[in-house]
C-alpha cells in the first residue's frame, strides 16, 4: 500500500496522497493563489472510537478560490451524529482522513473574488451543515454559507442547524397542526425535546412529554413544564390500562416523536388519536418498534421517520435557511433556550469525553475557537 | 332483564323488543304497508364462536318503504371479517340479535314508490357493503344498492365489494405506481394477494410473493406464477442476507402489502427499496410488526395502514362503485379470477365450518340461495 499524507485538493485540505503523486502541481497552484491561515483541527485517520481515533493538528493553508469563503470558526457542537461519523456508523460520512464536526458557527475571513453578499466580519453557519467544522479556519464555495445576525447568542448559532431544525421541520413537515391539538413525544429531555416543548407552546400546541425513570425525573419535569410542557410523565406512570385517562383537558394527540424506541415508542403510540402519526428520529434504547397490526387496520396509524440529512435538496435548504432565521430570531429573544456547556478548542478532548457520555449526563458540548 | 324477541324496527326485521314495548304500533304501520316476502336467514342473538350461535330462522315480512328496494339475494360469500363480526372481536358490528352476512348479489324483487333507477329483476350489490346478506330477502334503502351488469359470473358479483376491492385500492390509494415499477407482498396465496397480482401485471407493474414453507408449497408457487406473479418466494427461501440479491431484472418495490405480521412483514420491510411504504391490511400470523429505528430514519420507509371500513364516506363509496365496475368487467373477461366454492343455502353450516378453517386449506366458500 502507498504511504499516505495530507494534501491540498480543490480546497480540501484533507485527502489522500499516495507517494506517487507528484508534489509539483502543489508549488504550482500555490503561486498565486489566496491562501487561508493554517487552520488547528480535529482530525481522525481511521473511523473509531472518537477519544482515540481523533487528535488536534495543524493543517497548512489552502486556496481560497473566487467562489470560496474563508470563515474562522467561532464555535460548534460535538452532536452524537458527530460521533456516530467518527465511528463510522453513520449511513453518510466523509471519507477518512477527516476533520470532525458538522455544524458552527463562523465569522467571515476573506473571500474569493467572485463572492457577493458576504464580507469579512460576517457571521456564518454552514447550512445545510456541512463536514469540517471542528478547525479554525473552514474553507467553502460560498453557496454553503447561510449569513445570520450577529446578535444571537454565539452557542445557538453554532447549534441551530440539527437540533431545533429537526424540532421545528418535525412539527411542520407530517401534518398541520392548529393552536388547541397537542403532540406527544418521548425522551422530552433531549435537546430536539426541550426544542420541540418550546416551539409547540409558541402555537398554542399541548405537548405530552414521555421521559426515562431515574434519579432526578422530578426535576426533569419540573424542568420541562417551566419551558412550558403540559404533561410529563415517566414511562413507568403510565403502566396503567388506558394512558388517555391521564390527559385532563388535552386533547389527544394527532401526532408523535419517537427518538427512543422499545417501551417508549409503544407508549406513543398508545396516545395516538385514530389517523394519528408516530414519527422515529433517533432510537436511544437501541430497541426497535413494535406495533400491532390492529394500530395499523382499526386505528389508522402511520409510522414514519425524519432524517435532517434528507433535506439537502436545493428547495429544502433554502427553506431550512428561513427556519433557522426564525429559529435565531427565537434564541435571541429567550423564547428558546437549552442548556449547554461552552469549552476552549484546547480542551476538545475533556468536551469529547462528556459527550460520549464517560462523565455522567453532561449539557451539550460546544467548543469556542 | 326484560325479555327479548324478533321485532320489526324501521325496516329492518331484527332488533331488541322488550316485554313493555306497546304491539300496537306494529299492526297499525302494516295496515297500508307493501310488505318483504317472509326471509330465511342466518341469524345470531349473541356473540361467539360461528358455529354454535348462528342458527338459520324465518323471518317474518318487512315493511318495504317508498325509498326502500327490496332484493332477493342470490349469492353471498363468508368472509373472515363475518366470522370476527359473529364472534364480537371486530371493531364494528352489528347489534345483537343480527343477520350475518356483508357483501353479496341479489335480484331487485320489488322497490318502494319514490326508488329511481332500479326495477325488478336487475342485479344489484350492496355498496359499501351492509350487515344482514346471509338471508333470502334484504329490504334496504335505494342508496345502499348499487345495479351491476348481469352479465357477470353470480360468485364474482357476491364477492366483488371486499377482497378485490381491497387489492385494487391498496394499489391505487398509497402511490402514484407506474408500469415497470414494483411491489411486494406476503399472504399472496389468499385471494386478496391473487387480486393483487393479477391487477399488478394488468398494469405491468411486477409482483414479487411470499408465502409460507407448508406442504404444497411448489404447486402454490406454479399457481400464482400461472396467475402472473413474477417472483414467489417461501419465508424460507428469503433465510438470506441481502433478499434483493434475489431479484433479477425486477426493480426494487416501492410498495409493499403486509396480511400476516411477523417475520413475514420483516421481510417485507427488507424487500422494498428506500423510501418505500408497507400497507398492513391483516395480520393472520397473529404476530406484531416488529421494524428497526434505522429502517425510519435511514431507510426512510413509512408504514400505514388499510381499512375498507373506513372508505364509507359519500366520494370514497362513489368512487368505490367505479372501482367495482372496473372489477367485475375484468371478472366477466375471465382476467380476474380466484378460487371459490358455491354452497347452496341448505348446507350454509357445512361452508362455515370450512370458512371456519375446521377442514383444512379450503376456497372460499359462497353461499347460493
Amino acid at each position: 500500500m502507498a504511504s499516505v499524507a495530507l494534501r491540498f485538493v480543490n480546497g480540501s485540505r484533507l485527502a489522500l496522497r499516495r507517494s506517487h503523486t507528484p508534489a509539483k502541481s502543489r508549488t504550482i497552484r500555490a503561486f498565486s493563489a489566496v491562501m487561508s491561515p493554517p487552520s488547528r483541527a480535529v482530525v481522525y485517520d481511521l473511523h473509531g472510537s472518537p477519544d482515540s481515533v481523533t487528535r488536534v493538528v495543524s493543517l497548512p493553508p489552502v486556496e481560497v478560490k473566487a467562489n470560496d469563503v474563508c470563515v474562522k470558526m467561532l464555535a460548534a457542537p460535538i452532536n452524537p451524529s458527530d460521533i456516530n461519523r467518527i465511528e463510522g456508523v453513520y449511513p453518510v460520512r466523509p471519507e477518512v482522513p477527516a476533520v470532525g464536526g458538522y455544524e458552527g458557527v463562523g465569522e467571515v475571513h476573506s473571500v474569493g473574488s467572485a463572492v457577493q453578499g458576504l464580507s469579512p466580519g460576517d457571521w456564518v453557519i454552514p447550512s445545510p451543515p456541512s463536514s469540517g467544522t471542528w478547525q479554525t479556519y473552514v474553507v467553502k464555495d460560498q453557496s454553503v454559507w447561510h449569513k445570520i445576525n450577529k446578535d444571537v447568542p454565539m452557542e445557538y448559532a453554532a447549534t441551530v442547524t440539527v437540533n431545533p431544525l429537526t424540532a421545528l421541520r418535525m412539527l411542520e413537515d407530517f401534518i398541520t397542526l392548529k393552536a388547541g391539538d397537542s403532540i406527544v413525544q418521548n425522551g422530552a429531555t433531549s435537546i430536539v425535546g426541550q426544542c420541540i416543548i418550546q416551539l409547540a407552546q409558541i402555537r398554542g400546541i399541548h405537548s405530552i412529554n414521555i421521559i426515562r425513570d431515574r434519579a432526578g425525573s422530578d426535576e426533569a419535569k419540573e424542568k420541562l413544564k417551566r419551558l412550558g410542557a403540559d404533561e410529563v410523565f415517566t414511562e413507568s406512570q403510565l403502566e396503567v390500562k388506558n394512558v388517555k385517562s391521564l390527559l385532563a383537558n388535552i386533547p389527544e394527540p394527532a401526532l408523535g416523536f419517537n427518538c427512543v424506541g422499545g417501551n417508549a415508542a409503544t407508549l406513543i403510540l398508545k396516545f395516538l388519536r385514530q389517523g394519528g402519526t408516530m414519527v422515529t428520529y433517533g432510537g436511544m434504547s437501541k430497541k426497535p418498534i413494535t406495533v400491532s397490526t390492529s394500530s395499523f387496520i382499526f386505528k389508522d396509524l402511520s409510522l414514519r421517520g425524519f432524517w435532517l440529512q434528507k433535506l439537502m435538496g436545493t428547495d429544502e435548504a433554502k427553506e431550512s435557511r428561513k427556519f433557522i432565521d426564525y429559529l435565531l430570531d427565537l434564541a435571541r429573544e429567550g423564547k428558546l433556550k437549552y442548556e449547554m456547556e461552552v469549552v476552549p478548542f484546547d480542551n476538545f478532548h475533556i468536551a469529547l469525553s462528556k459527550a460520549l457520555g464517560k462523565q455522567g449526563s453532561q449539557p451539550k458540548q460546544v467548543i469556542k475557537f
